[in-house]
């Protein structure tokens, strides 16, 4: 593209302000270190008000198709988020040849794989590094450190409110008060479903297996939240050297991938467990290069302003037009995926409790590891069992005949165990 | 330079021969993900013989100007290591007006700021991403992620060999026990001062440090090894709450750039104290980006080729050549550094002798934040102190005092705490 770059950008948001404002700063260190420079030539947003405050009014336009009819552009930075009218920007800009720049996760979640095909078709770049995990190169990484190789597993804390909530809940916070905490430091929306319920984290693994496994999927990630856990929870798995974190996990198995997000029980020797409030990490298993764990923070308005910067420098060192192929993959059923489960089930303080559960695990064949009761003063016991490994069919099946038991008298909660060291 | 990449391979070593075997498995892999047709075109090694096992020697020269004079061959990738006649071929290399990759930590400690420079003028590039921390890519993450940010510090485990020893120690072997074990499985060499002296570790930091701060030194960095070490200081900084790690750290101050090499107590709950055995990692912190942490597998066959031929691949994609720029840069005395410290001292089992060790440290200025000595049946008691923030000349001249003293009975341990969290 040449050592010159001139952009458009939409959407003068928190990134867009963020990515204004680097290039007013940092543009002569970027000329000097890359040799290339960026010209900001015109930028468009729901209202002026912001590109007056960023003094950029002058080349301020109210109607984005003006950007993409200037043949000056070669950059369409796309930052409006949502998606629509994001989705329409960004199929514009690529059919007016315009290499676009995005951190738009949902728009390349649910239609990534037309963008990419078109993008190919009009023979430009889409780059998208800041759309997953803010400032961790974990895009760059899959698509580049893991070219001649075969990526087997992917781990990740991909979801930074729920992290910081599971880990204020670890420090001793009810799960209220950790997510009034994330809401008052702007990590939480007011509405926090997206993010507790693990549908960002689920679009988040779509996207990284997608491009890891070179996959096209029909079917998005089985997906569970962090609703059901408590601080009983986080301090069983303590006591059992665990620590609890959301992860978006991804492997593959021969034709088909497992694809799942939940709550998880990882050791506490393991990196996961060291990764604290609203910092992402991401864990690539690869079959020659054996693992590589990336972490660092998944939002905020410069980190990710940095990376928005970082694709646009490097469309100007590409010589090529990036080939992504995606090769239909079907998704594990997730009742056949296999792994070791915790149970905290609520039991009756009666005689033949923990006998009747037992007796549920034994006819579907499940092998416990591990049970503890604690000894406390309530009708209703907490029981603790660690199982041995079984398929989640089999793990659903118990845990629904358990829930029907007179002696169970709260909801069963499920917690995978992850096999990482 | 286009989609068809021609290599000549000078050195079918290890690495060499994972090269060799990653092209011959994966090249149509490579070839659909990224467009890139690599073309192994010649061979250059001391003998046949390993061109024999891998079935190339159809394509082998016994001298590397062959290679040079092969207008076909656009990259030359050099992997026998070590300084001459590695350093040698590279800038002949250049000369040439080849591109050129190499693993080669060595020479570009040593004469890097050449090499660049001679790229530079012949316009064609040098990647390395081989040369520091095997698979991590922190070359591409501070060249890429942070060339709009500035890096304020860098933090490393930067030697497998050493991570392992001291992983091992930590488990409960002796430093010898720890070593043997290194070297019966290949992580360390036969003569390990290279890696145990912290040398291997200071080259690295060298050059990571250069990058990053776009920095010419004209010295060093001040190194120190883990010899002192011992099981017992593991033990302690356990109790405290710390892991003992040898990193490599570079901070830059104004001016000037703070560069060392030794081991140093952090945190158990940073992620740094989870790396263990081999495994390599990099923390980077920036100015706008945060902190980023990558870890990885340090050296091996495989890891190691996979990234040689990840810089391959990226040859093909570039469309400019690499533009580095180094300032010269003074790095700050060593005494003007400052830390808190961890002191372990072999007291003589006598009334005063803690009163004598507490007077010097407060004629030093340096106050003490804590203090432990153990109850134990010898005449030589040892007895712990960590200091509050002191500068490294403050700390030697005490030490140096305190030596002096009768009570004093063994060499005093000094080992840096350093303000992760």
């Amino acid at each position: 593209m040449g050592n010159e770059i001139n952009i458009g950008l939409i959407g003068l948001g928190t990134i867009g302000s963020g990515v204004v404002e680097i290039l007013q700063t940092n543009s002569k260190l970027i000329e000097k270190r890359t040799g290339v420079k960026i010209n900001l030539v015109g930028v468009c947003d729901k209202s002026l008000e912001r590109a007056k405050q960023l003094k950029i009014d002058n080349i301020f336009v109210s109607d984005y198709k003006v950007l993409l009819k200037n043949k000056k552009i070669n950059v369409i930075v796309e930052l409006i988020g949502g998606y629509e009218p994001a989705r329409t920007i960004i199929m514009d800009s690529i059919k007016a040849k315009k290499n676009v720049v995005t951190a738009n996760k949902a728009v390349l979640a649910k239609c990534g794989y037309e963008i990419f095909q078109s993008a190919q078709k009009n023979k430009v770049n889409v780059l998208f590094e800041a759309a997953v995990c803010g400032c961790i190169p974990i895009i760059r990484t899959i698509e580049e450190s893991f070219s001649s190789d075969n990526i087997t597993s992917i781990y990740g804390i991909l979801n930074g409110t729920t992290n910081f909530i599971l880990t204020k809940m670890n420090e001793g916070m009810s799960y209220e008060g950790a997510l009034k905490k994330a809401q008052e430091l702007g990590f939480a929306e007011r509405d926090p479903s997206f993010d507790v319920e693990g549908k960002d984290a689920a679009q988040k693994i779509f996207l990284l297996a997608s491009l890891a496994f070179d996959a096209k999927f029909f079917e998005e990630a089985f997906t569970c939240g962090i609703l059901d856990l408590t601080k009983k929870d986080m301090d069983y798995a303590s006591e059992l050297g665990y620590s609890i974190k959301l992860l978006g996990i991804a492997k593959k198995e021969n034709d088909c991938v497992e694809l799942r997000v939940g709550p998880c029980m990882i050791p506490s020797s393991n990196l996961f467990s060291s990764v604290n409030n609203e910092v992402n990490a991401v864990l690539l298993c690869g079959k020659q290069t054996g693992d590589i764990f990336l972490s660092g923070k998944g939002a905020g308005k410069l980190p990710t302003a940095t990376v928005v910067v970082t694709d646009i420098i490097e469309l100007a060192s590409r010589s090529r037009v990036v080939q992504r192929f995606f090769q239909k993959t079907n998704l594990k059923p997730i009742s056949e995926t296999i792994s070791k489960y915790y149970l905290r089930v609520g039991l009756v303080d009666e005689p033949g409790g923990l006998a009747s559960i037992a007796k549920v695990f034994a006819e579907e064949k499940i092998s416990i590891s591990g049970c503890a009761q604690k000894e406390v003063n309530h009708t209703v016991v907490p029981v603790v069992f660690i199982t041995h490994k079984a398929t989640q069919g089999q793990i659903d099946q118990a845990v629904k005949k358990c829930n029907k038991l007179s002696c169970v008298k709260e909801k069963i909660v499920l917690i995978r165990i992850e096999d990482l060291k």
